[in-house]
């Protein structure tokens, strides 16, 4: 079984004035990894290098799958499942054998599953569209730009963040995992999103989700975690 | 059982120079009220009409769901699940006992629900925040936005609507639908964001995808369909 990642220099796409960075960044597939080395499955990361210059997905990447879009989990019988959320539930479906990351509510793992994903996600990508704009556009245009965020911050992402978080925190309750006493699906999925808001300091989880953030203490300081760390992906999410 | 929509001023979120637009326009809960329709299970609809004044979701809306976003559905023991994705999933498990529109290749059905979220979600919500945006700023600011638009459009949302429609086309092949020869859960899930694509005049679906057009024209010709326009909860993506 392969995962194959990219490692992308996101900043080109948006903007002129961007400089390259090449460390090993692609975001999503570290929470593959997470469950990956969660589930002591046996696998192998395949990483492709973008050529800065260019701006599709680099060729070998699209070989394997249409959209070019890494994660990619390609199973041995060659068939490949693009989508994180496709990817996590096929892993835990085919290999949680004992249940134990099972869902004792199958219907909040759907709402939260689908919260990661279909509310944080667009929040998540227009926040980053400009604070990546923002981040990589010379003084004075860096004016307009600057003027422009915190307008969309004013009037739709900074009130979304904040509400989104508030609800999770309350959800998360006294529980270890959003899934219960041990971590499912949907934690697995939320973890990118907050992730991103904390480590591009969007978000003071320790002052303002103190539960939020001891729930990513959690996972972050987990052996699972580290492990899928030291396979060479990377996960600084703040050099876009 | 209730499914709680609210009818929405998006506008003015976006820009203090929108007009104000009443009109019944929450577009995500048309596809929840096609299945509902498809499934003939019966159901109220409860539709909130939010002050134009005020930014947040109706205080009824909140007193049903911390977040205050629709759809809901509020089951008959009062549970109220959120996230479209999760509705249709606690729908077709707990209706389609038949399994009429079950998907003979669940990985599939995984991929594209997630696929109409997670992928297609985030660049709707920004190629649609800029469209908003310059459709109610008003010369000569308006310059500006158009000007920051294109740019976006360029490095980003037009090449991601190419690519990721390009990529449905070739995924329906020959079938009625992407769950096969029935409807299924990912079709539900993909005509939202393909409709607002459409409505909007983005992208020329006749010309450019004729099997996505023909997919459209098959939901928007369906008996179910017209049922659920019917139930008041209005449909023109436009009106923003």
């Amino acid at each position: 079984m392969f995962l194959h990642s990219t490692i992308l220099a996101f900043a080109e796409l948006l903007s002129p004035f961007h400089r390259h960075h090449l460390q090993p960044q692609n975001s999503q597939s570290q929470r593959i990894l997470w469950l990956l080395e969660e589930l002591n499955i046996p696998y192998n990361v395949s990483l492709y290098v973008r050529d800065p210059k260019e701006h599709r997905a680099p060729p070998a990447l699209k070989a394997i799958h249409p959209l070019g879009k890494s994660p990619l989990l390609e199973l041995p019988d060659k068939r490949v499942i693009s989508e994180s959320s496709a990817i996590v539930t096929y892993l835990l479906r085919t290999y949680d054998v004992d249940g134990r990351f099972a869902s004792s509510d199958w219907i909040n793992d759907e709402i939260l599953t689908s919260f990661a994903g279909a509310t944080l996600g667009p929040t998540v990508a227009v926040e980053l569209l400009i604070d990546i704009a923002e981040k990589h556009t010379p003084w004075p245009l860096r004016y307009i730009v600057s003027a422009v965020r915190r307008g969309i911050q004013k009037t739709f992402t900074a009130a979304e963040i904040d509400k989104t978080l508030s609800f999770l925190e309350t959800e998360l309750r006294d529980k270890e995992w959003f899934n219960g006493k041990e971590l499912g699906r949907c934690d697995v999925m939320l973890s990118w999103p907050l992730d991103t808001m904390a480590q591009r300091g969007w978000v003071d989880f320790e002052n303002r989700f103190p539960k939020l953030a001891a729930w990513r203490r959690r996972i972050l300081e987990s052996d699972a975690w580290r492990r899928g760390i030291e396979k060479g992906n990377g996960y600084d999410l703040t050099t876009w």
